[in-house]
């Protein structure tokens, strides 16, 4: 066994004590006044209320899984019980990394909100510095997870000599992919139900609050604020946190599956290499990512906070391209073979780069459609110049439009890797964009503890300069959280490709023919996934918005004197209503997308379960994009009339008709961008996973057999000759 | 040549013999007073302004894509330069049958109202009857012009005793295909672009007249009330005749393309029957639903309408179900193989039947998600009680679930009818459904008229009685409109597949594998085509709304007494913003829809083109039933507030703020349901078309050299051995 493999484990382990010093230094931070302390105590034990309510639940989930996956696995013999300790492990990793990353957030906010009496440099040191924790110990779990459970399965499973292709190998990787199943599954859970927590509580607080009693957001009056400050901390912190490490490890995964099959032949064939490459990166991008974060900082006040993140986040990405052109010469052979296609280890770096370029177009991309100032956002309020209708076609249409660019880039970029690299090179232009997540969870998890700190800022009633600092940071918070959103989803579509070659060669098929009726009528089916997923989410978030309107209407209603500061809001029933409805609401979803690859693949075999999760994946990363674009530019397009906005030559502000309409744009779009939209990337990459872990039980031992469109009775007739200019399906 | 043949143009004949009786009949009834007569002649003057100005830029378009066509016909063996005459006498046709249903809507709509008067019973007989003359007049244009072109072709290309499935005959079925294309293209610009008309009239009139003015729909004060009724016409009228004309004739054109090649042996080997049948069982469809129109009617005033209606609907479809059962087992053979699939006459008739059933659980599955009372418009109703945004949210859920049970049919029904008989299975189940045309679009076109009706009345501010008999056709015709829209989905969805399996047999590859990269990059390309093109469609509405609303208030503003009914509102100057708009904006949706085949075909081959048409035909259904349903639903909520509904125990009405925030969904819902959402079945099967037409001259001669997982660097290198256990894709 190649001795750089426990390499990989020493880097999670580096993370992780970066983790632990930035952690405690947060922590020795200044938490502000008693106020301030009592609101952000109420923040964080309606969070860890919410965890706690929502770990029971899949606890019983995991542990019927598991002994599910657990037999199933001792009944192929490619397979092994084992798998079933390997998901539970990704599972509680998983959930470890969303706690983590709530519980840093919740010290964080306040202390931000006490660091931004002081002066913006302080208060973005102390925010950021709270996401580089979720990032790092969120990148540093995986890579160590993943490595040290791969070390041990390889020696469980491979003799001393076996062939690195061979058999042995290939085991010890798909009882792995148990480990990205219980990863993805939880990240699926905690996408949606925190996803769904922080909507409705969002909604709901903003639609009486707001609209109807007319005080501000994050008013200590307003019910549900405490629940919206939670939502910020379980959705945006703890649910991003499990979804980007259940992203990181399928990345990974889905490359080793291939890395597995490669024919690594030449003069310095280097054994593991092609399956170690992707932990290898993983691993160094995890580093630069540590150093990356050295470079966010601001001196003055004038400077600017997305400057300093957009540095950090460019030196950790050009660093770890540098370090990986080093890696991929030194550890792949000079040429390599996958399922017949032949290239060097200089074509898999170019694939490598393509990945890297793909990820900053499409947050580019992303940018532009949900930034200020530019055509879509401008065009939104444009619309809302004309009410509450036309601002919400306004947002629908740049949604759907928003998907063009990213799907050609996309599209560009597979054919591109392919190119390059065959299938490997598409899976490993994923891993390459993915390098840097704990650089992007960093930069992504600033944004909520920023809107977190403003609204402690905003409830302990302090100056207005300090509220405005953390309105700076949050502002730019929206715009990470959006370009955050095209980065995953296209790093997502790349994964569940390379998931989907994987499942390709494990399922025993040769092809996906559309041409075939059945696999053709999965595609439909697999397309239709992504809709009725998103339809459960944002009726979910309706109905426990609805009633969340209804409990804070009441509470305005029936307890006098909570307008005049007299009387204390009864903040407990509103975190309540959130925790209870997500809770309830996130199984219906959570089973479609483990349930529905089951059944397609075992009713209609390997074929059509692959036409399914086309579908599932291209339907998914284009409601994936319209969504989370839609509500990131249409929120924009609310913020904008902070400063006021021109509509065909008169000026409007907060409160204007104009205004209210781009409220209600706002209030549609936050579902979709997250809920449902962020969920969709999870939702594809989790499809593919069951489908990668079923494969071998589906398996077509005979694929010449599976000849779906020739009729079962055919072999009863004499074949006709070819009377027939077109081309016939062959009719073994 | 069978004789058989000459029936299929006789039965245009009776088609439209019946169609100038029925006409004649509708125009000689009362046309009611002066005051009608004079608003009635303003929609009518409008509505035939704005097809002259779509015409002018078809006609240029038509005209260019011909000698295009003309000269590409030449350059290739297989094809012929005549197929720019198909191309022109397929355009011209469906254009006129456009006219034809304005024409006489313009004149039915008027009539209507003064029957109207007299008795709920007359009411229907002459708006139905109107309808009836479009229905009839589609079909028998289709039918006469699709046989006795094909009869024509026929004796030019194909020389006494050649063979049926051979060389001359696709010659001829190829060059037909440009009637298709031509229908279909002028389908698609007079969709797109009455689409627009009629909902920036419709959304600028209500948003100013009924939000800010207060006054009711339909109030001859609004200066937008012509332009809105106008649009009934062109846009529900005018563009459903030359969209389900389109639909009519690319049905039966696919299922002839995949006939031909069918191997007809067997002892009663019946030459041309395969391609005859689809032409036979739409002349069939034509006769019964003649005679279903006799059974549309009521006595009483209290008789239902919707009834009356089903009646009719069904008994042609019996009709017609029974008919092919002798169509069938008269003119095919035993025997048939189609492409190595072999199946009898009797499998012929059950995958018609399936067609009929998919047909009718799409109307009854979409009448669910659309009609009042049931769980989803009650869903979005509640959700107006918290206001505009959770109504929003509400109705978007709902259009998206509204996919789940229509695709479900859709596949079943796909493995059905191809478990029956193949390929041209699916084909001939799309042409059953397909087959009652002149019914369905007798029905789907009563409910603009009655629509006109009701405008017409309460313009001229007749009696309340007579406003209530209009209200209530008007209802069932939002109910027909529905349930036509999910029945147009489908068919659109079997004809592309049936036009897809047409353009892998032309092409010359015998499989579409999306496992490999290029291909699936077409998916995704393809998937979001239809993203884009309803982008564009409901911006284009939001633009053309704005300017309206910006007009109607300048009306307002500046012309004194409107109000007061003492001044005229200058109607022109909105007819002329929804016109200027329509045909500007109609532009670009159009071009991607035409454009874009073209470009993946000839610079990526056929199997990408083929990796693309999927991802149109399943993105396309799924957002064309999330749209139309979704505003559908929008509309009825909407609709339910005028009788009241009951919200949290409390009853609400007309003008409560629950109603308005309905109204912002109806607005929102226009453009979905009335220009986007309709658009893509006539997108997906454009594509499909246009990719079957360039597929002679990108055809891959040889298969086998295509295979595009395999490296061009592959040729160089000696196999590698398989040390490799998953299988390879062949190397050849």
């Amino acid at each position: 066994m190649n001795s750089i493999i426990y390499l990989i484990p020493a880097f999670g382990v580096i993370g992780l004590i970066v983790m632990a010093i930035k952690s405690a230094w947060v922590t020795k931070q200044d938490a502000g006044d008693a106020k301030m302390t009592e609101l952000a105590g109420y923040i964080a034990d309606g969070a860890m209320a919410f965890l706690k309510a929502e770990w029971k639940v899949l606890g019983y989930f995991a542990v019927f899984a598991a002994i599910l996956l657990g037999w199933s696995g001792s009944l192929v013999e490619d397979s092994s019980p084992l798998i079933a300790i390997s998901f539970l492990i990704g599972a509680i990793l998983s959930a470890f990394a969303g706690y983590l990353g709530m519980k840093i957030a919740t010290k964080a906010n306040v202390r931000t909100t006490q660091a931004a009496r002081t002066s913006l440099a302080q208060a973005l040191k102390v925010s950021f510095n709270g996401g580089s924790v979720m990032g790092i110990g969120v990148a540093g779990l995986a890579i160590l997870g993943l490595g040290s459970l791969f070390i041990v399965l390889y020696q469980l499973f491979v003799p001393e000599g076996a062939a690195i292709n061979g058999l042995e190998v290939k085991k010890a990787i798909e009882v792995l992919a148990g480990f990205s199943l219980g990863a993805e599954s939880i990240a699926l859970f905690a996408r949606v139900g925190g996803g769904i927590y922080t909507k409705a509580a969002d909604v709901g607080a903003d639609l009486v609050g707001k609209v109807e009693a007319g005080i501000p957001e994050d008013d200590v009056r307003n019910p549900a604020t405490i629940a919206d400050n939670v939502g910020d901390n379980v959705g945006d912190v703890a649910g991003m946190g499990a979804d980007l490490f259940g992203s990181y490890v399928a990345t990974i995964l889905a490359t080793m599956v291939l890395g597995q099959e490669i024919d690594a032949s030449g003069d310095n064939y280097q054994g593991l290499s092609p399956i170690l490459l992707p932990m290898m990166i993983a691993g160094l991008g995890l580093i630069f990512s540590i150093v990356g974060t050295w470079f966010v900082r601001i001196k003055k006040e004038t400077d600017s906070v997305q400057n300093a993140l957009n540095i950090g986040n460019w030196s950790s990405i050009i660093l770890t391209a540098i370090a990986s052109y080093f890696a991929v010469t030194m550890l792949l052979p000079e040429k390599l073979v996958h399922r017949g296609f032949e290239f060097s280890s200089m074509d898999v770096f170019f694939a490598i780069i393509v990945g890297l370029i793909v990820g900053a177009l499409m947050s580019l991309i992303t940018e532009y459609y949900t930034a200020m100032g530019k055509r879509p956002v401008l065009s939104i309020i444009k619309q809302s110049g004309t009410g509450h209708a036309t601002n919400i076609i306004g947002g629908l249409s740049v949604g759907m439009e928003s998907t063009t660019l990213p799907i050609l880039v996309l599209a560009a970029g597979i054919i591109a890797s392919h190119a390059f690299a065959g299938l490997y090179g598409v899976a490993i232009a994923a891993a390459g964009m993915m390098a840097t997540t704990a650089m992007q969870l960093a930069i992504d998890a600033f944004g909520p503890i920023a809107d977190n700190a403003g609204g402690i800022a905003e409830m302990s009633q302090l100056p207005e300069e300090v509220r405005g600092r953390t309105d700076n940071l949050d502002a730019v918070g929206n715009t990470t959280a959006a370009t955050g959103k095209g980065f995953a989803i296209a790093s997502a579509a790349l994964t569940s490709l390379a998931l989907f070659a994987a499942f390709v060669g494990v399922s025993g098929i040769s092809s996906i023919d559309i041409y075939k009726a059945p696999v053709l009528a999965g595609l439909f089916v697999g397309g239709m996934i992504p809709f009725i997923f998103s339809s459960l989410c944002i009726a979910a978030v309706g109905r426990a918005a609805m009633d969340m309107v209804n409990e804070v209407r009441r509470q305005f209603r029936e307890i006098p004197g909570i307008m005049e500061y007299k009387a204390k809001p009864e903040y407990e029933k509103c975190v309540a209503i959130s925790t209870n409805a997500s809770i309830r609401e996130m199984i219906a979803p959570g089973a479609i997308a483990l349930i529905s690859p089951i059944i397609v693949g075992f009713t209609f075999g390997p074929e059509v379960l692959g036409g399914m999760l086309a579908g599932v994946t291209v339907s998914g990363v284009l409601m994936g994009m319209f969504q989370s674009n839609a509500g990131g530019a249409w929120d924009n397009a609310k913020k904008s009339f902070e400063k006021g906005v021109e509509i065909n030559g008169q000026t409007y502000f907060k409160k204007s008709e104009p205004h209210k309409a781009s409220v209600t744009g706002d209030t549609v779009g936050d579902p979709f961008k997250d809920t449902s939209g962020p969920s969709m990337n999870i939702l594809i990459k989790l499809t593919s996973i069951v489908a990668l872990i079923i494969a071998p039980h589906i398996a077509q031992k005979n694929p010449a057999s599976a000849d779906l469109n020739s009729s079962p009775k055919i072999e009863a007739v004499t074949p006709v000759s070819g009377a027939s200019e077109t081309p016939r399906l062959p009719e073994k």
